[in-house]
């Protein structure tokens, strides 16, 4: 029986939009799925995400685009990251013709909110998806035609957050 | 440099909370924390959960209390699942002593929601939370006193969930 794939949207300014896409990731590929995690915005270079070396093992494919942000990275220029981002969704298209059954996009919509990419060039590329994938979209910043074109959608919505009192990212928790 | 380790809380109707913290769990191994992921009121036994095997892979402790929930095992009675949480919760406090760095009881909540454990009775378990321990607690069901005692709360909030249009429990995704 072919299951019906989908598109899930996690969403909104609360923890646990990509610690769900790692979990969904992991559950895959506990079934043997073919999965594919793509990090935006995160420089794997830099700083050790506790995940990505555990995925890599399990034979969970991991590709990293826009590696460098500018609210984190001052001397570079916006201009450079649009084109990065619209290098990335041609990388993106082309995954999508390797028969994964999951692919995440890690941060994604976050190209959208800093306007790096707009609306349309998000929805072009999810009319791309095929039928037998299942894509995952994280990040803040989801527009309501994004929403209203994906399946399932969750905003994971902060009641409380301690980086408020000052705790900072800390190793194996937030990384 | 000892970290801060802290009481995190993942609820809310929408789709998430478990992947979330399944992420949690891989991005802390991936760190060498020792970890160890309870489940609550689902039958490992009975359905092939896809993230498991790979979790004991790693080298994560898995530990699967009160299987059955009589919303899905017709014939069992409740007062037998209020006895069987209670014994649940004085092992969680015996894992509290085993030098864990982070233990996820995934779905307890629902045992509050559910009246089968007392807000008072999952209270004074977070007092006995060592400090040097990530604490993460899943499912719909935190109460207001339950929220104020943890550091970190998100809300995953169902925007859109396929579900409504039929769609079923799907290998690889929901379990």
């Amino acid at each position: 029986m072919e299951e019906k794939r989908l598109i899930q949207i996690y969403t909104g300014d609360g923890k646990g939009k990509t610690t769900a896409g790692i979990g969904q990731a992991i559950r895959a590929r506990g079934h043997k799925f073919k999965v594919c995690f793509v990090y935006f915005f995160k420089n794997l270079q830099d700083f050790p995400y506790g995940e990505v070396e555990i995925l890599k093992g399990l034979g969970i494919e991991t590709i990293n685009f826009v590696p460098r942000h500018p609210h984190f990275y001052k001397n570079i220029p916006p201009q450079g990251v649009r084109e990065e981002c619209l290098k990335a969704l041609e990388s993106v298209k082309e995954i999508f013709e390797k028969n994964y059954d999951m692919v995440i996009l890690d941060e994604i919509l976050i190209a959208l909110r800093d306007q790096f990419l707009k609306e349309e060039e998000i929805l072009e590329l999810l009319e791309k998806k095929p039928g037998s994938l299942e894509l995952i979209l994280t990040g803040r910043g989801a527009t309501k035609k994004i929403i209203e074109r994906a399946d399932l959608v969750t905003e994971m919505k902060k009641i409380k957050h301690p980086f408020h009192r000052g705790v900072k990212e800390r190793r194996g928790i937030e990384y």
